[in-house]
Parts: structure tokens; sequence; C-alpha cells
């Protein structure tokens, strides 16, 4: 790798894939502000969350990207593009920024947990890397990126030059709207939304059965301070994130288990 | 199904797959407190994280256990697991207790964010059913899990009688110590550990690259109230943990993105 360090390095990666034109957006986006690496699946990994590759092992391929950036695919999931571009690609160069994404499609409440593009990001959050996952509430494969353009940058320039703390990862979500509509942006907390799911069973020509997965989103949060709200607002939704699970409001009711002793058992 | 209203329905789960010695002892005890439903992957999925399956269709095939309980083995992840239980299986029979495990390995610290056998907890815990993750810090096939039986058992009992509220999740790691030896239970917060990773590179008979991950675990976490701590004191540590990952000492930080107008960007 030959990145100079007169600029700041920027890693991209996604979890749609090398091919997805969320990720051509915002690598092109980030090339405004500093040297840029790509690593991105080779394919889809959508839904992967935070996995990670331990019974196969990975490939790691150059490949020649439609914008001027050093990039690579990767055999294995969204943490395993960031753990190979850290540990194998840069080594010693410290990464600057991390972004993922722009994901085609929401990564707003409850779906940061499942999501390939937020796990990334989270990845790079707890090397302590300032990190960013940016989704766009369309799915489609001809979203308009361009929309948001002007956001995106803004934040990754804040981002960088400004850290709240060691450990910074946001988790943005864009509404599918113009320029002009969208109303500006919004810090929320995540909201309690959930998939009410549901499963699809078919038969093969065997005659066995198999399932689909499908559902939909529902949202049983009243506030106005959280993330599906301000989308439906017409905000960009910035939720700050973290990857320390603990239910710290609970912390003092379990005490109780304390009290378990051998003897009692 | 044919489960019984009188006695508390128990699915158990893990991510080491079907044929797991920790998950057969964990079956065992769950069977001392009721009705027990084995969903469980049909290979090791370890490092799968909070991954669902969306690419492929999934498989559930009704196996014969070494216990008698009603067992399926799934070809997806241990998430899918749960969602496969809840929503094909049951359907409207609702779950008093999710178990997973016993894992083979720890799961104190960062390594919640990694691991199939906490993933299909959390996803049982965001469907509102009381849901604990144990893990043995034994990685050996042949480790010994009966020294914590009755811990585990008693755990199991707290939750099910007394759910701090909605939506509870415990972590619950064990030291490898006989059970004389386990000096009692520690309710904890999540260290704020990680693995520092290398990659194994090696060529194959093409003469390609490839890499396996391999990696250190570090603790640079000097709080003694962590889980790394306690297990390191000889106790078992229970972490409770939620899905909300909003990083709520951040949002006052990051209000300052909200000035970010069109007219600015």
């Amino acid at each position: 790798m030959n990145f100079t360090k007169q600029k700041p390095l920027i890693l991209v990666t996604n979890d749609d894939g090398i091919m997805a034109p969320g990720l051509r957006h915002l690598v092109s986006l980030a090339m405004q502000l500093g040297e840029v690496l790509v690593v991105a699946p080779d394919s889809p990994r959508s839904g992967q969350g935070h996995a990670i590759t331990l019974e196969e092992p990975l490939r790691l391929r150059k490949v020649t990207y439609s914008l001027p950036v050093e990039a690579y695919e990767c055999s294995g999931t969204p943490v395993d593009c960031v753990k190979l571009a850290k540990n194998v690609l840069l080594k010693t160069r410290s990464i600057d920024l991390c972004v993922s994404g722009i994901n085609h499609g929401s990564n707003s409440s409850i779906n940061i947990i499942y999501s390939g593009t937020m796990s990334a990001a989270t990845e790079a959050a707890l090397e302590n890397i300032p990190s960013v996952g940016f989704s766009l509430l369309d799915y489609s494969f001809e979203a308009d990126f361009t929309q948001c353009s002007k956001y995106i940058s803004k934040i990754m320039k804040e981002v960088m030059t400004n850290p709240a703390s060691p450990f910074t990862l946001l988790n943005v979500n864009i509404p599918k709207l113009l320029e002009k509509e969208i109303r500006g942006i919004k810090v929320c907390r995540q909201g309690n939304a959930r998939w009410v799911e549901d499963f699809v069973e078919s038969k093969d020509p065997r005659g066995q059965s198999y399932y689909w997965l499908t559902g939909k989103f529902v949202n049983e949060d009243a506030g106005s301070d959280t993330d599906v709200y301000a989308l439906e607002q017409g905000y960009i939704s910035v939720v700050p994130a973290t990857f320390d699970l603990t239910h710290y409001k609970q912390l003092q009711h379990w005490e109780t288990l304390k009290e378990i002793q051998i003897d009692d058992v």
C-alpha cells in the first residue's frame, strides 16, 4: 500500500458488495476528503450482522474499480473486510475514518443489529477508528444517492475533525427525498421498533419443505426522539452507537444473583 | 407441536451445533424445569454474530435427540433458529425462557458481539422472551459441564420467576473450575477487552494467497467491576445486556450536527 501521510486515509466498505452503486457514491465523496482504500465483500452480504469467518480461509483480491482508488474485494463478511484492511493491507498505517455504505435500505432502529453495513462500522469503532454507517431508505439498485451528498460530506468532515471521544460510531439514515425536501439532521436514540416475522413455506422437487424469511417492520415506540420518528418527519437521523451492550439500568436488579451460593444450590 | 401449558416451555439453542456436548448438558438441566424444545444449527456456527439468512431458503429437520425432547436441526444461523422456533414451530404458543449454550469457550467482554450463542439469546430477548446465554471457559469438546450445573439451574429458575423487566438478556460466563472452586456469582459490566488480530497467510496450490484469522484476547480495562475481572477471580460473571445500542452519553455531543443545514452544505 502506498498511501501518503499528508492526507487523511479513509476506509470505505459496505455489505451490498463491491458492485453496489451506493458504495461507489460514498467512495466518490470520500475521495474529496482524503486518500481512499476500498475493501468490500465480493457479493451482497446483507443481514450478516457481526459475523466473522472462522471455518474457511479468506480471499482478498485487488480489483480495478470504476473510480481511481485502490480497491479490494473480499470473500468474507463486512467485518472481515475491516479486519483485513487493518491487519493485512495497512498494518502500521492508521485509518483516519471508516465509512460504510451507502446502504441500499434502512438501518434505523433494530436493523442496526442485523446489518453488515453497521457491523463493519462497529468493528472499526472498536479499533478506535472514527466510524460512520450511511443508509438510504431506498432498496432500489437505481436509488438516487446524489440528493444526500452534501449532508454525507459534511458529516464525514465533522467526524474526522471533531471526534466526540474515542470509539465514535454513528448510524446515519437518510430519507428517500430530494435534497430540497430534506428538513435537516436530528440526533436520536435507537427506536424500539422490530420485525414481525413470517416464513413462507415451499416444497422442493423432492417434497421437502424449505422456508424463506419475510417480515414487516413495526414501530411500537411512541417517542418523538427516535430515529424512526425523525425519518418519518423528513429528517436525516443520526444515532451515536456503542458496542458496550451492558444494560446498566438492570445491573442493580440482578444483584440478587450474587446471593446464590454453592450451599444453596 | 404438542406442548402442554401446565409447564413452562423452554427453548434451547446454541452456536456450536446440534451435536455439541454443551447443548446436551443445557437441555438436561432445562428438562428439570419445564418442557423443552431444541432448535440448533446443523453444524458449528461460531462467530456468526447476529447474522440471518436472506439469500437462501432455510431447512428445518426434526431429529432424534439423545434425550427425550423434541429437537430440530436448522441449516441457518443461531438467530435463524430462534426465528424459526417462534414463527414456524410454535406460532401461538409463547416461550417462557430461551437459553443458549452452553458455549464451548468464553463469550465475556467484546466476544458477545461476535457470538452466535449470545446473538440467539439477544434475538429471543428482543421478542420479549426472558433469555440467557451460558458459556464455559473451556473450548474443549470434552469440557466438563457438570461442575457448573447447580449454578445454571438456579439462574434459569431466577430468570423465569423474576424477570427484571421486559427484554431481559443475561450473558453468563463460567470459569473452568471445579464446583467447589467456583467462588460464586458476580453481576458485572461488559469489560472493554478486545482481540488483537493477525492473519496467517498461506498459498493455495495455484499460488494464490489466502488468510486465516487468528488473534489474542487482550484486556485493557483495569476495572474490577468487569466480567473479565470476575472470571479471573474465580467467579461466574453475569452481564445484563441490551440490544439498544444508543450511546446515550454521546447524544449531547453530536447535537452540533443538527446545525448542518442545506444552506451550509
